[in-house]
């Protein structure tokens, strides 16, 4: 049988570059011989902003959409407004793929530096919902910049989008040993809303007896992500919600540097796009400064949403055998720590 | 000059009562002679809900308006559906009284417990609005309890709502030290309310040239709020985000048996309401095991609010005494705490 990855490749801005080749050389390194490696570059961000005042075109999704799927270094410039690239390239790809399953596993590995005392132990992965929520765009704006001035946001929830995330998260809380999903969300004052969630959560969950189930406000959240993140196995929660713990939890668990990302669309309709959490850090772009690590665990998880769970689990066992020994090996550049986890993975 | 204080006491559910209490005693006990304090207390909460139906009405509300301020313990009971007192009693009266400023400070006291390794300096305020945003209970739901159903949740902005929130938080920047301000909000994805809030945000800021000021995302400014809380002055930041800070703030800078909280009415056309961040934790009620931390702060802010600011420094220098003896001074009982801080701030 002879096996092909057809992989389109965003660097993006900043640091983007510079995470994405050490992302793709740990690819290579990985693959076995007969997967053919096709990737094709894309110059979307900054560049392409400047140069041609556009951020993604029809045509560009057309283009992409013949891909397997997606890795995305980091979009994001001082030199374009705020906004413009998020909405107009990063939320308008995950609403044209549909991208509706946001996953960002946090993991604190031993020996890894992480913010809170006494080096918890940290194993759980949120499962953000990507196309609904407060990121839908709807609302708008009267009187603008008058004192009169009135702004809307409006959070649209449906039962197909929850219902589809909901049980995305509960299929993964069953594969995994605790077995336990925890709802975050404010059901006592987004009554609307939280109670969709609430209702779908608990009719989906009669379907996995197995599982464990747990609601928490999100603000209470935020207190177990620093007090007790242990008690955390699979989160699965709203589009915003999820945005704001999941950089908490990254933060917790060894730092924006090591969270990884995909943004995925199970039915495989359209490919699926993996990214680090982090930024584009302009300000240390260029540098050989930036940690590649969250780029080849974004890697890991395109590996093993296209179907090879050994060579992620490789991956994965070369960053955490890296990231224990990290203390003790001084500065590396990206490039180096690139190619010792590309040694690892494979020898 | 004869003075007076008419206190509203809504001791409330669970370990309210306990609290509430002690927050009385050291009332009393930092009280010149000549100020007469008179208290009336409420039955609001499960007891009264469960008794009559009802969790506020506008005759309640006619009543608590005649008090100078309200001191509450905390609401909410298993026995009552989960939003039924959070919505009917506690949002309610925030709106009726228009308490737009949500004031939350933080500060770790040296020697007190935080989940952060390294006890880090924290020592800062959030002004939360408190009468817009997602809290306003606009939205609906449609198809309700079918596969079909779409829920809304509207955030509702106004230039009115947030520049007196933002003049307010200015204002208390300019009188602290450090002179600075944060706000916090995601203006790259609401970008309807997040242009209305950072425009207003710098229209107000030419009105105090003295304070330096700063904007960070909700997402990274959970971030920071565990790696580098230093940074925080003032933050000021709309209801929902808010709400999710304030309690990462709470857990980092000593847990929220300690966190502190006004509903501000600043213009005095209503009372504001002192209550600790805390809930009622009902498995701990009546058993002297609560903290009573939370509300004794809680009255120094009330007190300041009233104008007794050398009685509120008292309070907080007794606390803060009583804080950094606790790791050496054993168990103590809710009421041990407060006399122990009563004899204190007497002395
Ligand atoms: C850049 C921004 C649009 C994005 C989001 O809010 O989803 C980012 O914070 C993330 O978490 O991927
Ligand atoms: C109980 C709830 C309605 C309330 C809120 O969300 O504002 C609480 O979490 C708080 O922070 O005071």
């Amino acid at each position: 049988m002879s096996r092909s990855i057809n992989l389109a490749v965003i660097p993006g801005d900043g640091i983007g570059q510079e995470v994405v080749s050490e992302g793709l050389k740990i690819l290579s390194a990985v693959l076995p011989q007969d997967v053919k490696l096709e990737t094709k570059e894309y110059d979307f961000g900054a560049r392409r902003y400047h140069a041609t005042g556009e951020t993604l075109t029809d045509a560009d999704l057309d283009a992409l959409k013949r891909h397997d799927a997606i890795l995305l270094g980091a979009i994001g410039d001082p030199s374009v407004p705020s906004g413009v690239l998020e909405r107009g390239f990063l939320l308008k790809l995950r609403f044209a793929f549909d991208h509706h399953v946001n996953l960002r596993p946090s993991k604190l590995l031993p020996g890894v530096a992480t913010p809170l005392a006494g080096q918890p132990q940290i194993d759980f992965v949120v499962v953000r919902e990507g196309t609904e929520g407060p990121y839908t765009g709807n609302g708008g704006t009267i009187r603008k910049g008058t004192e009169h001035e009135v702004a809307t946001e409006v959070s649209v929830n449906t039962a197909y989008g929850v219902e589809r995330v909901v049980r995305d998260a509960f299929a993964r809380a069953q594969a995994r040993p605790r077995k336990k999903l925890t709802l975050v969300h404010k059901n006592n004052v987004l009554a609307f809303a939280g109670h969709l969630w609430t209702n779908v959560f608990n009719k989906v969950a009669q379907e996995f007896p197995e599982v464990t189930t747990d609601y928490i406000h999100v603000d209470a959240a935020t207190i177990y992500l620093v007090t007790d993140p242990g008690r955390f196995d699979v989160i699965v929660t709203d589009n915003l919600f999820g945005d704001i713990i999941t950089d908490l939890a990254a933060a917790v668990s060894g730092g924006i540097g090591v969270a990884a990302s995909g943004n995925i669309n199970p039915s495989g309709a359209f490919p699926s796009m993996f990214e680090p959490v982090h930024g584009s850090a302009p300000d240390i772009a260029g540098q050989g400064k930036a940690d590649p690590t969250a780029t080849v665990l974004s890697v890991a998880l395109l590996l093993r949403h296209l179907g090879y769970a050994g060579e992620a689990d490789r991956i994965e066992a070369a960053v955490a055998a890296d990231l224990t020994e990290r203390a003790s090996l001084g500065a590396r550049s990206t490039a180096q720590i690139g190619d010792a986890l590309a040694a690892r993975v494979a020898g």
